[in-house]
């Protein structure tokens, strides 16, 4: 196991470019996370360290190392992370994931879509649900959006190395794209025209979703089939964008299975 | 308005007691939470601070103040709130709420119970959805809960100061006493014998979560009269303690809505 920076350059994705160089490399800490990110063949591992402690929780996991790992003190790990970070006493270094391109829609049936949600924990929060409630793919906006990082690996719980993550720099055009493919692409907006659960769903669904304060862009919803809202029968009228996004997801599949059954 | 101390010492809360004694004060900071807190009759101010831009922020929201807030520099306001919060230039030096009494679940009819959930930011986004559902009340445990603190509010967005906060020290007797008041107690477990869909919902529901690590005390599953699960089809199979919560909540609304139609 080398600790030399990732070769591998990212080829050009299909809706990517843009100004922001992903990462060279990035440190994954946590047992989910370390454990999603070693059984992930498309996952390149730069090093790894781990406490005693921790190498024995993982072995009893079942978790296998391509070479043994540095046994280290937790400060060695302390080090590597952010300041609070609840690293377990694990940690690897990697390489980022190669994004994948729109060939990779093939297939998949129902996409959460984030337009501009900037918070690492939120996007890591949707990452997770997505992959718990069976969604195929996530994609973020490239600005605006947090990079594969650390953080969003921790809050993702391993789900960054299960579910194919598009980083848009057209979103507008990806979003035309899901369309051609069949997908129908539905915009949460607290100005929806119906709320979500009387949708009439498609086979295949993108569910598009915005930040919290600024809502869905003009020009993504213009592009979506259909905008709906989620009611809230409280006093409170929004949920965060987690929150939100595995109650769309619920609702979305419930509609979608129901249109076979 | 007083910057002294509350005056007000908590009276014995029905199920309270307990070592750790509430704040005497805390900061509720970030325009969303200092609206719901002025807005809050039973919720006893002791100071104001706020930039000139925060203040005409509140203002242009119709939010009133008792007494004017001090002008402040925003720094005067960091070094009130933890380092990295988002406090948007306002805070308020505020008296802990009255802990209600088992008297206020008259009347209630949804009701969430966190079992040991520690995280401020996880009590705090589940208050939000709590409100947002159109729950009733939530019920945390007293000892290994987070205590009403500024972290929490901000998480809650507002909730804090919109639905009652009861800490039980004896979550077990306080679930007694709300199946005497004809509450259905249903305990969230991974073990559960249905998926949460499927049950009977009462009339009035009490629903029950455990922390992500560590689920249901014995204890506590063994008052509550049903175990259910929340079945995830994906690859992940647990939802953090926030979805989860939104999650349950949504679909026993849906359930006991079905019940009285």
């Amino acid at each position: 196991m080398s600790r030399r920076p990732s070769q591998r350059k990212p080829s050009g994705p299909a809706y990517g470019g843009g100004r922001r160089e992903p990462p060279e490399r990035l440190y994954i800490y946590g047992l989910h996370p370390v454990e999603a990110a070693l059984a992930n063949p498309r996952r390149t591992v730069l090093a790894a360290f781990a406490t005693e402690n921790a190498l024995r929780r993982l072995e009893e996991r079942g978790v296998r190392f391509p070479s043994p790992p540095e046994i280290v003190h937790p400060k060695k790990i302390d080090a590597l992370v952010p300041a609070d970070a609840v690293h377990q006493g694990c940690v690897l270094e990697v390489a980022p994931l190669e994004p994948p391109t729109s060939a990779d829609f093939e297939g998949m049936r129902l996409i959460v879509v984030l337009d501009q949600v900037t918070d690492p924990h939120n996007v890591g929060a949707v990452m997770r649900s997505a992959v718990a409630l069976g969604a195929d793919a996530i994609v973020t906006t490239r600005r605006h959006s947090p990079v594969e990082s650390g953080v969003l690996a921790k809050s993702a719980s391993g789900a960054l190395d299960m579910i194919p993550h598009v980083e848009a720099r057209n979103l507008a055009r990806l979003l035309a794209d899901l369309g051609e493919r069949g997908f129908q692409r539905i915009g949460l907006d607290s100005e929806g025209d119906s709320p979500l659960e009387e949708i009439a769903f498609a086979p295949k669904v993108a569910l598009v979703m915005g930040s919290e304060g600024k809502g869905l862009r003009q020009g993504t919803r213009a592009v979506c089939d259909a905008l709906a809202r989620l009611d809230m029968p409280g006093p409170i009228k929004s949920l965060n964008v987690s929150n939100a996004a595995v109650l769309a997801l619920y609702i979305a599949r419930r509609g979608s299975r129901a249109v076979e059954e």
